[in-house]
């Protein structure tokens, strides 16, 4: 019975409500929307469930490939999995990555889970199920190695934003691999430049660590706005505007690109220290 | 030589520099802070080094064993160690977590790092050498489980904030252990609460969490301050007023405590989905 | 001929320009617009030529008649007075006030003035023309008074929020006279209520005040936005979905409503302090 | 009996109260501060009792009148004067301007005093009393004609920013008077530059109004914070650094600077936009 686990609803609450009455009720406030505890609860036993299926992936993968896995487990089994991003983007074969896979409620789940199959898993020699983010830091740059053309969009900021940045100082810092630098960058944020993060640096100082093109700054633009407000205005007029596009279906080619990556970085000279760049810069 | 790798200066720079000039001449820009790209090559270089060593870690690792292990190396090759967080957490023998893993130089240098590797460990079936956030997802709850006292004090915000204050969610939601919410709560951050996101949301809001104690809201506070601020001023006061404390070695300690805290979990009567919980809350 | 003197044109410009050359070139930014020293220099000349005419107030004057009298030379003078808001103010008796009449190119514009006309006037033993902030009080909390239903719309912050929220208190709290407080409020603003100014205060902390009624705080609203990016979304949904109202013209009724205003504060007991207001404070 | 009128406590509140429970017990919040409508009641009553003074000022005056006359009441009859800025800049003989005179308690009681006045002075053809703002522009503006060093320390940002920073421009675009902008510039300030307001606008923007002298730059500074914060910081520094300097004693100079303001700028060619000025932008 799926439709009593998935599709939980969200209600417009009021950021002045009593909080502590909120918790006694079981409802959770985030700023002005409110869920139920019943919620979270359900969403930890729907993957709970999930995870335990036979053929749930098993030791360390990437994010893409357990966001892909739910995305797949959501379009079989949520009853309106139009309105879910991983069930969408595994549909169309986005792959989907976090910068911070233990911080969230997949990242709970994750670590309550290997509670439950630990012991069976382990009898068999197996390692727990876990992110192993070196895949994707990798995932992420063969992408970008791969395309002749590099963008973001970004919606919000924080270490997300990092993240995917920084695919460019990995290749060119970490691999010897130069690819230049981003040609395109939208960020849609409320974060300001002046606190000095890296969500509210300006595409400017993207420039200076090699992770925009300074070419190509004219392609850059910051939205000082929520997003909430400016992203439906943005991809509607997108939708509007650009004709389909053929479907890279970027999850399926992957590993393939990331064979690619490390063939590429093999074929510089020395090890894994860029050591001709580094003698340019030393020289300078 | 570490001198020449280690104590990287940074220099007092300008916000309105011209960042396609500083990329040309090997200089990086953090709002108005200068480095060169020489710093980040040096700095890969020294953790290529002490990740090549026989005796670095192996495999799927917390973040705090990774940690501490470059601290344990700075506290010998730095010149300055005592300018290091990093080198002073291990050598008090604190354990310092992230939540964003790959997102970071060490993230790159772990991904870039298993490419220098891979061959020759792969040859004896050893994984590479990564962070599996599930550790450190176990570990900072079995942390907060074992402590009478319970609190946060968060410089900034981002997803470091809510990856300390989900360990008491983690415990009731997950793993069906009652810790009843943290018991003070600092943030010092530039965010503010009208986005809706984590990073700015209040103590309030925490409480519906279950995240805080509701009991206990009189010992939280947010400073509306920037980190570089308001932190010493917080800091000078409390060295000035508190007396030392005995210390806690939680870093020596971490293991003792998820064992703990898996026995613990194992008591409840349900898998890991805390069914009573669960019960209690739908008949709310 | 008009047309060379207004009309002046506004550029897309950049905040990365810089802006000693800018300077240098005549050319005057507000963060990413442009426009040049001729744009305020012949402001000043316009305002001069018509502040010189025989028929321009003189005298102390309300800053709705100053306004007022320049938008209706522009709906004569300028070349497309349908995008001037002084100039369709005018038209549609709609008054328009100002908190800070001496902080504008009209401010300095009417204290240069005088240096132009002292002499002439001075000689008849006429004061200089200026705006009476007096009068501004009196008007705004006049119109207050009068209405069935009272409401802000604000678009921003700073000063002019405060200028017409204050007309309440300056009711009850002046004299004597209780409206009870505003019955709706909306705010765009990028203002934060954390930094304790009234430009970014709630309207549940004007509630405290007097300034908005308690029992309508369902009717206000704070959005958090660039007031570029939501007021147009805002009025083109009032255009589309409110029926056209019958115009008050209270510019031209402002004057008896401000000699009703004086006669209502004349039948409170006291001067003008309200006494028996300040003796049911004092008992509480 | 001036200790029960002067002197109002200010209390530590919260931000969280319910605003309609405090309107109904008299309590009046900004923020986290709460005081008293007593407080509100009884500066108006104070206000008034010195306004009916025989020797209080009449008709059109400065804003730096008006606060001085306050000033040296409050040395007279306040309890404690060393905690008033107003009375210790009477002390001093520093003049204290306000942008928008009409915007405050002391806007309305001035609107409201003449109510009280009005009968009485009106018969013997005096107007009532109020700030005219065309003063207040010329005697800021001849101060800094009159100084050998220019600059601004503004704590917040708003309206005052832009009327003291207009000195400059009043100077060149409508009399005619080079003093080549501001020697230095320090704010400090919660708003950003992004929203385009003047609040947040940047020195380098300064600059291209002529505000700011290019070639000072360097002296020029935004310090991101609550001015509660850092205020107390700079302050106590240029107090501990700083050596005590000659007093100035602007107030009691202004007239006479207006004086030369005036006549300095009767030398210019034409009328009062300075035609040369204007032909020299327009050849550009």
């Amino acid at each position: 019975m799926p439709h009593t686990w998935l599709n939980f609803p969200l209600y417009k609450g009021m950021w002045q409500a009593d909080d502590a009455t909120l918790w006694k009720h079981g409802v959770v406030r985030i700023y002005d929307t409110f869920l139920t505890t019943d919620t979270l609860l359900n969403t930890d036993r729907f993957t709970q469930k999930i995870l335990l299926d036979k053929k749930a992936p098993r030791g360390a993968i990437s994010s893409s490939e357990f966001h892909y896995y739910i995305g797949k487990k959501l379009l079989k089994e949520a009853p309106n999995p139009q309105t879910s991003i991983l069930a969408q983007a595994a549909k169309f074969n986005i792959p989907v990555y976090t910068s911070s896979p233990g911080d969230s409620t997949y990242g709970m789940d994750l670590a309550a889970y290997n509670k439950a199959t630990n012991k069976k898993f382990r009898r068999r020699g197996e390692i727990d199920l876990h992110i192993n983010p070196n895949i994707d830091v990798k995932e992420t740059a063969a992408i970008v190695m791969a395309a002749k053309e590099n963008g973001a969009i970004i919606l919000g900021g924080g270490s997300p934003k990092n993240f995917y940045m920084q695919t460019q100082p990995f290749l060119w810092e970490c691999l010897g691999i130069e690819r230049g630098g981003h040609d395109y960058f939208i960020q849609i944020t409320m974060d300001s430049p002046q606190w000095g993060g890296l969500s509210g640096a300006t595409p400017q100082e993207a420039v200076s660590w090699g992770k925009i093109n300074p070419n190509e700054l004219q392609n850059t633009v910051v939205v000082y706005a929520d997003v909430t407000l400016a992203t439906p205005i943005l991809f509607s007029y997108a939708i509007e505007k650009a004709k389909p596009r053929k479907q890279k279906k970027l999850y399926l080619k992957r590993k393939k690109l990331v064979y690619n990556l490390e063939k590429e970085s093999k074929r510089k000279p020395v090890d894994w220290v860029p050591e001709e760049l580094y003698k340019k810069h030393q020289k300078q």
